[in-house]
């Protein structure tokens, strides 16, 4: 467990600062070492202990908590790192639960998959770890198996982290991007846009007064208060890559419905509004990392508030809109001077690396 | 379906050609045309079209074939993307499909995350999703979710690709790198180091006059034929990064036995040989992407490798070596000169970007 021998030295001012080797990732001893010191170590569970080629775990352990299997996979290559709010890892860990959740399944088992340059320092991989240790730590889940290549300076900007993760449906909750109806009632569990500025203040783009922080959370607690507020809800997403913009268009055009929100009840705080102004940007296409999209029915939709509202992660939860009738995939918005315009999918690219 | 519009197009002598570009990561309509024409084209299933943020199955299908799920992940960052014998998009397929069979599991979903670097022409993801999907036809295995980032030029070299794997462990089979004993055998499917030298060939490494083909290949039916033969096996692992040398210094550590294998029968091709010996390479610790090593009990041995020789992927095999009592952990070799020398852990690193 003691991996100093095998690093090669950098020298940042006077001291020696151990840093990832292409050593680390040849699948030998100076691989095992790395895996075992930072990752492990970090991770520390029963069932990634073994290091076997794969995680193993019992069927009937999964069928109690429902009949369906959901998986999902994503990519992290946020720049910077670490942000106000969060780091690659929390992301890494949050994105994934989310995108479980969003199924409705409860997160189960995560894998994690790092891509490393050569030169990065030991002790922030130790970081990001325990970061994703710290996130996972409480909500049920349990990193259970991994990889690590190590690639040449300059093959790829300092880290990034695949997670994939499995989770399971309970018995009877269907959700779907196709199942809004017209008069059902579109939620939102808070204010809009403060990943996407978090990152674009932490690049410097903006010199801020005071820092934006990201709102990167797991929601699967929020969701599973939610779920039982409104069972019927018909759609959850989480508005991430494209924001708020894009995921009522996508579920606009899935159930070939109108989806209509009101500026007014629309919550982005005044800083990210006039931080987007500045930039040019829109700020229903920011990335969130903390929000949901939530699509109940009408007679559902007080008590799915109420219950939003009544979580932590839920407190500027807003009733944001409604579905209607009318043409298939259009997205419109009420203005506040009570003007309406179309809200499109995004065309082009906002924010390169935001996640 | 149509995402010419949507792209940049550069200039390659005469040609425009459609190359990514960050638009098509920004989650918006581009990403979503991407992947309709590159990634859902070449994958055509029912289970990855509706394009949630989630792959969802039934528990009662997967129970239909044991008792426990695996589940493992590989960042595949192999340097080039195309070489003799395969290319990225089959080595992601094929090490996903091993690491599941090698723990015993029969291979059912598999998920896909790309990293692309701004610039990468469209044609070349065409060619590694169709490579990916042909593959894995066949297989009983479907890639069944993704995830698509987009970097700036220079923060990622041209294409990284994870997989992740869900499979399913009959009942009662039981597999692991700690159960080999004393008076075991060890068996190879066939030549060992044929990736390792395919990739170093394709780098113009070395001018070979004949290409060395890349071993690449699933080896979940092979494995199942071996363990239709030797219920009783012990250990199956894959060689890939680290070589021969280094799964047999992780069996012999995790059972805590003495491994012995003997030169003669180790089953290297002259050109590796050959090649090796002008770079100073060990092919012991050449990867492989289309090995395993098995360990079985020697009342087994005999069917084991009957059963390896009877299958295309097999045709090479051999008994190279038996597990005894003696120092937990030690691996040693046999030489043609009669003499015997220590096959260590891999310490340094031996070739980077392998797979």
């Amino acid at each position: 467990m003691n991996i100093v021998p095998m690093m090669r030295p950098r020298r940042l001012g006077k001291v020696n600062v151990p840093t990832v080797t292409l050593a680390h990732g040849g699948g030998g001893k100076a691989m095992k070492d790395l895996i075992d010191d930072v990752f492990v170590e970090a991770f520390d569970n029963a069932t990634l202990a073994p290091l076997e080629d794969q995680a193993r775990f019992d069927l009937a352990d999964i069928a109690a908590h429902g009949d369906r299997l959901a998986f999902t996979t994503d990519s992290f290559v946020v720049d910077p790192l670490i942000f106000p709010g969060g780091d690659i890892g929390k992301l890494a860990v949050c994105g994934t639960v989310n995108d479980l959740a969003v199924g409705g399944a409860r997160p189960l088992y995560l894998s994690c998959a790092v891509i490393i340059e050569e030169g990065v320092t030991i002790e922030l991989l130790r970081q990001i770890a325990r970061s994703m240790a710290e996130t996972r730590a409480g909500q049920g889940c349990q990193i259970v198996t991994g990889d690590t290549k190590v690639v040449h300076k300059g093959a790829c900007d300092k880290l990034f982290i695949t997670t994939t993760g499995i989770g399971v449906i309970p018995d009877s909750r269907v959700l779907g991007a196709h199942l809004a109806r017209p008069g059902d009632v579109v939620l939102v569990n808070g204010l809009l846009g403060d990943h996407g500025a978090a990152i674009l203040g932490a690049r410097g783009d903006m010199a801020l007064e005071t820092p934006i922080d990201s709102d990167c959370a797991c929601l699967h607690e929020l969701i599973e208060a939610l779920l039982a507020a409104s069972p019927n809800a018909r759609t959850l997403r989480d508005a991430t890559r494209g924001g708020l913009a894009t995921v009522l268009n996508e579920i606009a055009a899935a159930s070939e419905v109108t989806i209509e929100i009101d500026e007014t009840h629309t919550p982005i705080r005044e800083e990210v509004k006039g931080f987007c102004e500045i930039l040019g940007l829109d700020p229903l296409y920011l990335a969130n990392e903390g929000k949901i999209v939530a699509v109940v029915p009408a007679d559902e939709a007080k008590a799915a508030l109420a219950a939003m509202l009544a979580h932590p992660l839920g407190a500027g939860a807003s009733a944001i809109g409604t579905v209607n009738e009318g043409e298939p995939g259009r997205v419109t918005m009420r203005t506040g001077f009570g003007g309406r315009r179309i809200v499109d999918m995004l065309v082009g690219e906002q924010l390169p690396r935001i996640c």
